[in-house]
């Protein structure tokens, strides 16, 4: 952390989203909401992301056009100072935009940085998370709480879980939690730490006609895993319109040499 | 504005499209013209853009590829001299390119500017919101002059209305009205003023087999809430395919915690 | 033109291809087909586009990456001398890039050149092009020759005609002629000849199970209207599988002011 | 190869990926990886891309973000020095990256090389090759093991296959072998093998669930063939979505003139 070095008071910390290094978390997210956005992930203004470093999470600000955000638009507050103030809603930010409002994602990201010890949160607003959660209501009560899909080579991409090494396999099923939208954004924390809870091993819950929130240990993790994740939503709604099932009983292919 | 400092004869007025900062007017129509590009709502020569700052509007013009567009390509009127103008037909330009024909989406961009304050005004011949308006065609008379659709969180992009502050909740019904028609697009005016009045906290109106009007009181909220339109005219047409309900009776989820 | 200033024999011409103008043929050849790649109209090695000014012709070569091709690899020709030429299968070319082999596209583009005074032909392997001359073989012999498509905005996008001045109004039927495809492209030619001539007011012709050809007087005019016709080609596959038709009898709307 | 002129060991042979020439395999790597990234090919950390050169052979590694790849994360191997390590699973590499893992492509990409004298090898996870085989598959046994497809003008393509010379014709049928998928990506070998054997004039095997591996005598047909095949593949989930079969019987047009 360079000393401030601008006119600005002291206090507003601007030094910390200033940095020559691409990978700083102040340079990252405005260069992967680019990307998210050219995706098709964060239209609107909907979707964020945000990155922790040790104890300083770096979050987008709300109502931003992602594609032309700017290092100076990012929110940092501390992890520590946050649980020390007297009351969790009111944020303690250690450096703060000029303009602009915080993200409502704030409480959601940080339930990934403390009860996951993510590295990085991605929240979109894909069509296809849209999509499923759709489909999956449709089911039916009792049928619609989870995401399910196995056989396809591109479950490998996520990992087993929580302080799990390695990865899934192919023939593992990937199960994805789904819940509820609530009006205010913020209202989703209590219930995506439910499901955080209830689904120890998973890396995202999909947000039932919202979209996703996808986190990982670091921020190659959480974007890998975000887009195979997309990936295979597109490819179930794809699946469903051809009537191929998400679920199916296919016997593993044993190699014949040794 | 600086003054005129190029050869030819100061009343064409070039400077008023002479700009180093990339958000002036005529910088911004073409940036955000070849962005539209892009994401396939301006192919051909259709669709454009207009923005207004205070008295001053700035058109892109008829028949000019939008990706390739520059701010020599402005055309430029004040909306005081066009009001003082005796023929509200003959438009009065301040500036105008050398080449090229004023677009006539034109009357439309004003009527978003002099009824609903606009300072941007986006047309777009966006597949989905032709796809939508076909949709709802085939739905029969009664039930084809109005997008409606509700409990989807991308509904929280679109402000509530003119003179209204704050955004759409979750829970709320989007409507979007819809015109039919005409064969010369200046001639779509009175449609647009009507369903103005008629849906006086729209931000759009769809053109049935044409295409979407949008405004917003600056380029930020215009652009952004074209973007959610046609998020959900794409989502709209997906969940058509699928049997999917425009409308739902959703029981909102209430938070545990207070 | 600039006289032969490298070591090359002065006979190979090629100052015909140099040029620091961005709208010189063989700068705007290797130009617009990058933009092509990108939109997925000339995947592979398929398709390609051609330019004529005055008596030169100049071409894309056969074989290359489209994204990748350079003013070097542009052929030139002049209509003059090809049509002085004993045998019109005998390409003589002012200019030949050092590898490649001549596109087999040439004399479908020759015939646009010569018998439409084209200024610029493309040609493309569009899926929506290929899609819409299946879905038309489909409805059997006898529906299977014309692609029509009227009351879409999109329709003003095309000129009335040869030597026709404006463009199609909203209500007007757009007609694309179909031909079938041929083993070998070069055979094509008097296929496309005679829909010239059996549709003379046409600017584009579809060939079954390959894609499309489209020109136009300029460079402008023929890449508008092949935008305009693959966004039909699309909308018009989407509406086939929402059951829309694609030919209807609406009522014009007239303004109800003067 | 210019001698190791940095401070690493010599033995790590950085100077392999080293060049100013955007065709040198360690930078075209890494390019063709951020364009297939752009087309949905690479997704997340799967697929991938290997080139060989004489006796050498650079491969991108495993666990990367494809549109992110440098030269300098390449690894280089010799063909000859691989023929004569004791077992074959041990990879014998004359340059590694200081982090990453190698491939697991690596046995299949070898295959393409030694098998087929392949120079360059592509595997992606597309969506579309990922239908074809549940489309297959759905078809049941007996008709899952080939995708077939038929007078379509990109089958033009692809060559006659190994060691022929020419390509097919618009009235000859691809045929592309189908494997089934294996938990682990090197099993995928032997049967990778087989199929080359069973089908000695494909460039390309589908793996079930999973992707498609392509390969061709140099980058440009690996390329193109794998575009053309990825064109195929979405034109044929596009076809069965409108009913429109793969194979058809389609009398030859054949020319009146000479």
């Amino acid at each position: 952390m360079t000393p401030p070095t601008d006119g600005q008071a002291a206090d507003n910390n601007d030094h910390l989203v200033r940095s020559d290094n691409p990978d700083h978390p102040a340079n990252l997210i405005p260069s992967l909401c680019a990307k998210f956005w050219k995706l098709g992930w964060v239209t609107g203004t909907g979707g964020g992301a945000s990155i922790r470093e040790d104890d300083l999470v770096y979050l987008a600000p709300s109502g931003v056009q992602k594609e032309l955000m700017k290092p100076s638009d990012i929110y940092v507050l501390s992890l520590t100072a946050q649980a020390q103030s007297l009351s969790q809603r009111q944020r303690v930010y250690l450096r703060r935009p000029a303009a602009h409002k915080p993200s409502q994602c704030t409480p959601l990201f940080l339930a990934a940085f403390t009860r996951r010890r993510a590295g990085c949160c991605i929240h979109t607003h894909s069509h296809w998370a849209v999509l499923v959660t759709l489909l999956l209501e449709a089911q039916g009560p009792g049928n619609d709480r989870e995401f399910r899909i196995n056989n396809i080579e591109q479950i490998k991409g996520f990992g087993r879980g929580f302080e799990k090494s390695g990865n899934l396999g192919y023939h593992d099923t990937l199960v994805i939690p789904v819940i509820e939208n609530t009006a205010h954004e913020e209202d989703l924390t209590e219930f995506l730490e439910e499901a955080m809870v209830k689904y120890p091993d998973t890396y995202a819950v999909l947000v039932r006609r919202h979209g996703v929130y996808v986190w990982g240990e670091n921020v190659h993790k959480a974007k890998t895993q975000c887009e195979s994740l997309d990936y295979l939503f597109q490819l179930a709604v794809e699946m469903k319109r051809l009537n191929l099932p998400w679920i199916t009983d296919i016997e593993p292919t044993t190699p014949k040499k040794s």
